[in-house]
This record gives C-alpha cells, sequence and structure tokens, in this order.
C-alpha cells in the first residue's frame, strides 16, 4: 500500500501498537467476572485469523476500470489487493470487526484509489458519473456508524477514494485564526503542524489518533474539549465540496447569512453529496498553561447538577466530564498497582480517602468522579479553579486534584483498546452516545441504562452498562454509554449486539434526545432517522440527496436509505 | 385590520412614533449640509401621500378563493382590503419606501391571512398546494432585502400569511434554558414576556422593535450582542416548519450530529420551505449588571486591532463596536444640544477633551468611538472592563465611559427614523453589511467605501459613506456601512440607489467578503449568490428548494431565481 498510514485491518488503531494488558492492574480481572461474568483467568482467547486465511470477494472492476482509475491517480494508487481492499471495507465498529475477523464480508470495495489533489478526485468523480461506480470517501477509518461500506445488493463497482495523500497544512492566517487543510490529514498530524507554529484546532474526539480533518466534517464530528473549541460545526469557516460537476467552494467567513446554510449542508453529509477535500478551520492559540483536574461527587445526580451550574457560571472550563457510579468503578479497576514508594503512598492514600468518605456516609459504589480542564493564564485558571471549586462543594463534592486529572488525560484515547482486547475474549463493549436538553439528561439516563439492562435480561445475559455526561451547552450535554456483554462466538454475536444497542437507542427517541451527538448517522443510526427529525424533516434531507446525486452513486444509504 | 401590531405602510415603525428632529440638534443640519450638500432649512419636504391617492392594484384571488381562506382562518382574518395589502405588498427597504411612496407598484399580495394556529397554517398551505396559490410569511415586515414581495411578473394568486396572532410563549424550561415560543412574537413582546420570569434571549437585531422571532429564524438574522448570546442559528435548538404535506418537528436539542443540518436548511429559507410556526430558543438568566462603556481611538486602524485583541483575550463583552471616523463624526453631529447645567458642564467638557487629545496629536477627524457591553456580577464586569482598558490603552485609545455608552445603548434603534427624515427630503440613505476575516477587515472597510464613493462620483452626487464594525467572531467580524446621497425625486432615485448598493457589494465579493452578515438575501443580494457560494454551492441548494416545492409555489425567488 502507498506511503499513508492505515489502521490494521482486524481492529483499532496501527499493527504493532502494544494490546491492552491487565496483568499490572490488579482491580481489573475482578471487576470483570464480577460485573460480565468473563474470567480473564479461564476465558478462551481467539486471536483475529490471518488474512490469506479469509475468503475475501473478488473484485467486481474490470481491468479497464482499474485502469481508468489509474490513469488518474497512477499506478501506485490505484490497488484492487485484498488486503487494500479489506482494510478499506469498513470502519472499526464492533460490528464491523465481528464480520472482518469472521470473514464475513458482504459488498467489499473494488478498487481503493489514493488521489493527490483535488484535481484528481474531481476526475475520480466524473469517471464515476460516466461508469456509473460508486464511490465512497475514507479519511482514517474510524467510523463506528457504519459508513464506509457499500450495501449488500450493490452491484456496481465501488471505488473507495482514500484521501490519505491529501494531508498537508496549506496556508495559516493567524491573525483570523484560520488555517486551511487537505481533508486527509490525520489528527496528530494537523495538530503537530499547528503547534509548530503556536497553534492548535484544539478538536479531540475519542478517535483523534486514527480520524481525518475530512472525515470528522463528513460525520458532524464533536471534539472532547467541545465547550471551548466548539462542535466541527463550529469550527469549520470554509471548505471545498468536490463534486461531479465542480467544485463547492465556500469562502473562508466567521459568519454569514446566504440563505440556508451550504456549508452545514455538507458537514454531517458522510459523502452523500460529494468528496471534502479542502477545510479551512478556525484555529487558537497554544494556552499559556493547561489543567485537568479531577472531582468527587457522592452521587450522579449531585454531579450532574454541579456540571450544570458550571455551565451557567462565570468560569467556562475547557471540558467538564461526570462519570456515572458504574464508570466510576470502572476507571477504578484500571488503576495500575503502585510500582515506586511514592505511587505506593498515593494509593494507599486513595484508599484512606474513600475510608474518610464512607464515615462522612458516603456509599462508595454510587460515587462519581469528574473531571474539569482549564487552559489559559495560571491566574485565569485559579480564578475558574476557585468558581468550580465552590460549585462542587455546594453539590456535596471533593476536590481530587491535578494528578488524577492528568492521568485521565494520558489515558483519554484507550477505551477502543479494551474493546478490542474483549473481543478477543467473545466480550461485546460498544458504545451509544446521545444530547438532551439539561432537564432530560437524568431521565435519559436511567432510562437507557435501564433498557439495555431489560435487553440484556432478555438475551439472558450479565451485562455491564457505564455512562459518562461530556460536551456540556448551554442548553444541555452528551451522555455516552458503554456496555459490554460476553456474547456467542463470531457473528452469533451481531443479532445480541444489535437487541442492546437499539434497546439503548430507542430509549433516546423515547426520552426526548437525539439518536446521535457526534458519531453521526451512516447505516447504524439510520433506523431512527424519522424519529429524530420527523417524516418531514427526513423528507427535505432525502430530497437534497436526490436532487445533488441523481444517480446515486455518492456514497449511497448512508444517513438516508437512497431510492432504488 | 385584526388586533394585530402593523408598521406604517409608508415608513418604519408605528404611526404615531414622532419622527426624528434635528432641531434640538446643533451639529446635525451643519454636518448634513457639509456631508452630503443638504440644505436642512431650504430642503422641500416631500410627505408620504395618502393611501387613497395611490393606485392599489387590485386583488386577483376570487370571491371564492378568498372564501376558501376565510373557511380556514376566519372571516375576520382574510382580508383583501387596500391598506392591508399595502401594509403587506413589501418590507421596509429604502427600495420598497420610495416604490411605495410613489405608488409604484408591481405586484401586490392578494389576499392577507393571518391563521391563529399551526392547524390553520397547514390547511393554508394545502389549499395553496390544491388551487396553485403562492404563499409569502410575513413576520414583522421589516425585511429590508426585499423577501416579502411576489416578482412582477407573478400570475397566480398571492397569499400572504401574516402569523402576528402566533405570538404566545409557549412553554420555559428555565433549567435547560429553553423556551418555546409561537413564531409570530415580536421582539419587545418576547423580551417581556421573558423579563417576567427573570430571562433573556438577548437578540437585538436593530430591527428588534418591529421584527419577529419566525423572521428572525427565517432570515438567519444575528443581534448587536451575538458575541456573547449567539447569532440565530446559534439560538435556535427545535423548531416547527409546516409544508404543504405536513410538519417539520425538530427537537430540542443542544447538538446533534444526524446527518446534514435540516435545522441549519430551515435557518435562512425566507419562506422556501415552508412556514415556521414555533421555535424552541436557548433563553439566559437576565445579568445581575449591565454596563455599556465607550471608548475613543486616535484612528480606524487602532481600534480595529484592539478589537481583534479583545477577541483574544480572557475577557467577553456582550459586544464590541467600533465607528470608523466618518460614523463617529456623525454620532457626535446627532448628540442634543445641552438643556441643563449639569448637560451643560459634561458637554464642555467633551469639548476641552477633543481640545486636549488635539494637543496629544490626535487628528479628530480620524478618531473613531468604540462601545463594549459587559454583563455579570459587578466583580465579573469589573474584571472585564479592566482588561478592555488596558487594551484600549495600548492600541492609544481613551475609556470615555458609561455616561455616552448609557446613550449608545438608548439610541440604538433609532437609525431607521433618520433614513425616513431624509427620504422625506429625497435623500436616499441605505446600509450594506457584511462578514470577513480579521486580516481582510481594513481591505473590506477601504474598498466598500471607494467603490461607493466611485459610484457616487459617477452618479455626480455629494454621498456620505461610513461604517462600523461588530458583531466580534473569533475567525473575523461584520462591517455595517450606512450611505447617504440626495437623490432624484419619486423612483428615478431607484437606479441610483442601486448603482450604488451594488457597487458596495461588489467590493465585498472581491475583498472575500460575504454579501451578507445579517440580512439575509431575498431578492436584493441574489445576484451575488454564485460568487459567494460557488456555482456548483448554489447548485445544492436550487436543489433543496426545488426538491421541496416543486410547484414554486413557497415564497418563490426569494434567496435563489425559482426554475420557470
Amino acid at each position: 500500500m502507498p506511503d499513508v498510514k492505515h489502521q490494521k485491518w482486524w481492529g483499532w488503531g496501527y499493527d504493532g501498537i502494544p494490546d491492552f494488558h491487565y496483568e499490572n492492574k490488579p482491580g481489573f480481572a475482578p471487576f470483570v467476572l464480577a460485573n460480565i461474568g468473563l474470567d480473564l483467568a479461564t476465558a478462551k482467547v481467539v486471536r483475529p485469523p490471518a488474512l490469506s486465511e479469509l475468503n475475501v470477494p473478488a473484485t467486481k472492476a474490470s481491468v479497464d476500470d482499474v485502469a481508468a482509475l489509474a490513469a488518474i491517480v497512477g499506478d501506485a494508487f490505484a490497488l484492487t489487493d485484498d488486503e487494500a481492499r479489506i482494510v478499506h471495507w469498513a470502519g472499526r465498529s464492533v460490528r464491523d470487526l465481528i464480520r472482518t475477523r469472521a470473514g464475513n464480508f458482504s459488498r467489499v470495495t473494488d478498487v481503493v484509489v489514493y488521489p493527490g489533489s483535488e484535481d484528481e478526485v474531481q476526475r475520480v468523480l466524473a469517471l464515476a458519473s460516466e461508469r456509473d461506480f460508486v464511490v465512497i470517501p475514507f479519511g482514517g477509518g474510524t467510523s463506528i456508524s457504519g459508513s464506509l461500506q457499500a450495501e449488500d445488493h450493490e452491484t456496481r463497482v465501488v471505488v473507495t477514494v482514500d484521501l490519505g495523500r491529501m494531508n498537508r497544512l496549506l496556508d495559516v492566517d493567524t491573525h483570523s485564526g484560520l488555517a486551511r487543510v487537505q481533508a486527509g490529514i490525520l489528527g496528530p498530524d494537523l495538530e503537530d503542524a499547528l503547534t509548530a507554529r503556536g497553534l492548535t484546532m484544539g478538536h479531540v474526539p475519542d478517535s483523534f489518533t486514527y480520524s481525518t480533518l475530512g472525515g470528522w466534517v463528513a460525520t458532524r464530528s464533536s471534539g472532547m474539549q467541545s465547550d471551548k473549541y466548539g462542535d466541527i460545526a463550529d469550527i469549520v469557516k470554509g471548505l471545498h465540496l468536490v463534486r461531479p460537476s465542480g467544485v463547492v467552494t465556500l469562502r473562508d467567513l466567521p459568519s454569514t447569512s446566504t440563505g440556508p446554510s451550504v456549508r452545514e449542508m455538507i458537514i454531517g453529509s458522510e459523502g452523500r453529496l460529494g468528496i471534502i477535500t479542502e477545510v479551512t478551520i478556525q484555529v487558537h492559540k497554544l494556552p499559556a498553561k493547561r489543567e485537568v483536574v479531577a472531582y468527587m461527587f457522592p452521587t450522579w445526580e449531585a454531579g450532574l447538577l454541579a456540571m450544570h451550574e458550571i455551565s451557567r457560571s462565570e468560569a467556562h472550563p475547557v471540558f467538564t466530564r461526570i462519570s456515572d457510579a458504574d464508570e466510576t468503578r470502572f476507571s477504578l479497576s484500571t488503576l495500575k498497582a503502585p510500582t515506586t514508594p511514592l505511587k505506593k503512598v498515593a494509593s494507599f492514600g486513595q484508599e484512606r480517602l474513600w475510608d474518610y468518605l464512607r464515615l462522612r456516609g458516603w456509599d462508595t459504589n454510587a460515587m462519581c468522579i469528574s473531571y474539569c480542564c482549564f487552559e489559559g493564564s495560571a491566574k485565569h485558571n485559579d480564578r475558574e479553579k476557585d468558581v468550580v471549586k465552590a460549585i462542587v462543594g455546594r453539590h456535596g463534592g471533593i476536590v481530587l486534584g491535578g494528578g488524577p486529572g492528568a492521568m485521565y488525560d494520558q489515558k483519554k484515547f484507550d477505551t477502543p483498546y479494551i474493546r478490542d482486547f474483549l473481543l478477543d475474549r467473545n466480550t461485546v463493549g460498544d458504545v451509544s452516545e446521545t444530547a438532551a436538553p439539561w432537564s432530560k439528561l437524568a431521565e435519559v439516563h436511567r432510562k437507557a441504562k435501564a433498557a439495555a439492562h431489560a435487553a440484556l435480561e432478555q438475551l439472558g445475559r450479565k451485562g455491564f452498562v457505564m455512562c459518562h455526561m461530556s460536551h456540556s451547552y448551554h442548553a444541555g450535554a452528551c451522555l455516552y454509554f458503554t456496555f459490554a456483554f460476553v456474547a456467542d462466538e463470531g457473528i452469533g454475536a451481531l443479532s445480541q449486539y444489535d437487541a442492546v444497542k437499539s434497546a439503548i437507542q430507542q430509549s433516546f427517541m423515547d426520552s426526548g434526545a437525539t439518536l446521535s451527538h457526534h458519531h453521526g448517522v451512516g447505516v447504524e443510526h439510520r433506523p431512527w432517522m424519522e424519529q429524530d427529525l420527523s417524516e418531514e424533516g427526513v423528507a427535505l434531507m432525502a430530497g437534497l440527496f436526490a436532487s445533488a446525486d441523481p444517480g446515486n452513486r455518492l456514497n449511497p444509504d448512508k444517513v438516508l436509505p437512497s431510492p432504488r
């Protein structure tokens, strides 16, 4: 494959990244045993097969099709080999991994091309119109919503356009705080290039390490620091969208009133309108100081009220986050055993702290850990920390301090590796996230957990469901649920997964929340679109797609089903 | 007419609001004489004619059409009389007023209906589909972009739907900071209802007194306090859009990733997708304290740099605004003569201040007045004022204080009355506003003024052009230009107006700015849509309109021309 970073085809992240290990985390195995009934000491470990063991469907592209594509992008950048096609055949959802590891391929992409310029993208799309190819844009491949795969019944040639070679920071306007960037750039590469100029985008989704700017825009992403830096829709100030007929060029503007927002039609369009090749993003000076502080609350309800009060206060943290009691217990179970005398003292101190809290009447199984991040001058941060500390205190919480805060900050991208570790042990772990107004959050939380547990009970599985609140807005916040249970081996797990995931999603709808706050729609969340946007709302969107792509060639069936 | 507030048909505002007077403003007449050559002492005053003097085209609606509409909304709420039709035939742009006052009617609406409920709106739209009526939604009628008028060549029956009866605050969720409101509510009525609950929306466009929530959403409005409270697109969290086939219902959400944003398709749609009947807006607790502070800068360039630095600082004023030298001189010319001993002292003091600044080397003809607004606790405001004061000082500016600030705050809605006063004297005054990245603002300003003056010179007119910067964003800000010149009498003024306005608009395009920051598109700004959004961007939007309204009945030709 060309000199473009790819995730391994059987899991999250690059090949060679160390797997998750639990041996140095004494609380982990007992936690997993107690909560999902998985005994790590005896569990069968099913490692992914070798690619050669799998039966990869042959490409449907003719030699002439491939030659025509190669004539545009160059021979080295039009691939039909199994590895290239399997790396690109799906995203990295648990569904995708279960199927991939089982060799349960349906419609694998036929050709992977790596255009080197906007002009090449344009010519690929023009060729696709001419030859009736289906075109799927591909950034880092981290989608967990099923946005990267053709439908099973697709009979046309499917071309995946990997933007990985279009990965340059083109231009920076420091005075305006704007950077013009090619869409295929990966999160770390973008931040490195900006850091070198004393700048940051501040957009840090969980997938940051492996996802691209274009992917963030196409899926309407939001990063964990959105309280300060905004959702991707707030960050994008201009863009290029390549269409078969030409390029949509939106000038770089802080705001505009040019009718319905074409920018906001393209954000979240998941390839249905064309391929995003260039984005102008809002960038900020690197803060003088960054601090993450941890807090502990006696209950979830108290913590939620505190998060709400912070959002109404004169402090504006970069993020506020609180885990529910289950997620808090899980987090504590992943702490490493202390290896140095200092760490041993800290660990001992922590146990004594819990004892003390119990003496004060806390149920330490109900307590909830929270993190707030502060950026700015030391004086600014100190002031904000004081405001937050007072609020935390008013809601019965305590300050744990910067130590656990810094540890959270280091580990923030690690959950998907645990997901894959569990999958190696036939344990399905996945996420469902939503947003709702403040006044509905407690109910959304209660109902989603109840719905998940009811579905697990129906399956006769012992399951675990945890949640955190993050991404504060004036009007509400995001709730992010993670669930896990020991599933059947192989693709038998899929229907079990569907039962739990669907139950959670439907509970979001029933309690007035949305189908996804920042994971997009793909095909995974498509069934809830009419409930979320109303039939008439979906009809407006379907009309946009139909008028923009009457031939249904642009990543068809994502977000909404394409007409046949 | 029903018990709904209407502006007078010949000008801005309600009948009976006192006209603008200059006799108590000693600087005004000399300023006008010097800058546009209009001698107020001798100028012919052309008062608007009586409605009975004008030849209003007859309605094209049949008796049966009117009866069918009346069967839905009630007899008292389906009107075809001249006054109702002329009040609703246009917005309140200078073009609209010149034509109205000259009796230069083209396609006057045929029937005005006042539905009392969403269901009635729905039935009006269904009837419109059945009978092929054109439907134009109408809020407060303050549009200055030509969004409320059928095209001259329209042969179908035109029905204007005045939302004035749908004007209730329906529900408030104080914890979430959300209020559900009917779209026809006027700015002051909405704020009064919120104030009674200790809340505010904080959305204050120049048209606030006479414009409606639905109008703000339909035209993608932004208020002068958007730095804190957001553009209307930030404020709207849920809405109802009635379409001929049903209602788009978007649930109340802080954020969501449900594909391309249907919410953002409806915002700015100016009636092309249906009629907005209900909006859930973000509301805030009334601030403990509100203060507007005035500053003076030696030059425009210094002031712009200071505004930029404030936008990058740890202070977050509710608004920052700076007038260029011309607008500053104009503002000073509208000061009232002091009538009390205290005011005389203040006025004397101000003259001495200018003397002092001249001694310090200022050219007081180049100085620029600025205002910043602070809201919050006294401590918070004091801290922010300190931050701003230091920045102002670094850029050579001085603090004028809260007195002139409070005066600005009182007069902020008055400019349109001056516009009408001048129009009575054959003087055309109008505005053109835009937004651009910080690094382009100085150039946009220079080029727009040069373009306007070149156009005026071409016309052989002595004209005046002034500007202020407002609506700060991280990436840029809005520039708001006002121009005036003595024009030909009657509708002869229109082509002169067009020449100047077009020159300014085109200069926006040429310097990378947008065609409008918050006045919308209508038909007035339509000619620049392709330059702003690119041909392909316009094609996407046109596709949305065509798919949503294949019969071209929903306020056709606004934003983009409708296909024939």
